[in-house]
């Protein structure tokens, strides 16, 4: 267990808000990015390498809003853009950065709203070629308007 | 992000081996627990507190086979035993402990497999109120009779 080995490699799948037009992660992945670092980071910073893939679904006229933002963290990371269905592209991925970790947010859908919807979470559970780490959001943390998803 | 905050609380699903009578946990859930020890804790014993949870479905003859391991770790751990249906056993073992993170190893069946079995993981991911890690079995590590499972 000795962290002399390589750091452990932490892919964070990163939507857009469903907010159009103004670039920031949605609810449910900034609250699985903090708990990442607040619940398995912890102190040891050293340990992980954090690579975040932002997935950018495109608007209607094809235009794309989001971007990476920077990393002022004490920790190693990556960021990058692919554009796409998001469970396709964070499985492809997956496939081609050899993460150790996989980290995805959920919005904690319900059984009925699952059906229509799918989730991306779901699809990379069984489908990505890693572990997966699904961090449901909270109740207390959905938006009042889902606008601002 | 310092360690002086509470340690991370692990719960691990261990299920026994399907060779019965033999009190030995299953090779998905020792993988599991390998890959938590050498990805997630790392160095960082302090930082968290392992729970295992075993859960042991009664035999045909009604008697339970399996038992805990000692724990050898530099890590702060409990272990305790549940009976019953796996996946209810868990959610609702996580409904009462309040752990951060669960841990579910996975046999990685492929979809043909999973719609007559069904799995334990998928099951969590869906229902246990924490953060679910899912951490699926490699080809090379499955037992080459299935009844070493």
């Amino acid at each position: 267990m000795a962290d002399s080995s390589a750091p452990t490699r932490v892919m964070m799948a990163v939507n857009e808000s469903s907010l159009k037009r103004y670039p920031h992660p949605s609810i449910s992945c900034r609250a699985a990015f903090d708990w990442t670092l607040s619940k398995l980071i912890r102190s040891n910073t050293g340990g992980f390498h954090l690579l975040f893939l932002h997935v950018q679904v495109p608007d209607e006229d094809g235009t794309y809003t989001s971007a990476p933002s920077p990393c002022l963290l004490s920790i190693k990371c990556e960021a990058w853009i692919r554009q796409g269905d998001p469970k396709e592209v964070i499985c492809s991925e997956v496939k081609r950065v050899h993460p150790d970790l996989l980290v995805v947010g959920s919005r904690g859908l319900g059984p009925f709203q699952r059906v229509f919807v799918g989730t991306v979470s779901e699809f990379c559970v069984k489908h990505a070629e890693c572990p997966v780490i699904t961090i449901k959001r909270k109740a207390n943390e959905a938006p009042q308007d889902p606008v601002d998803d």
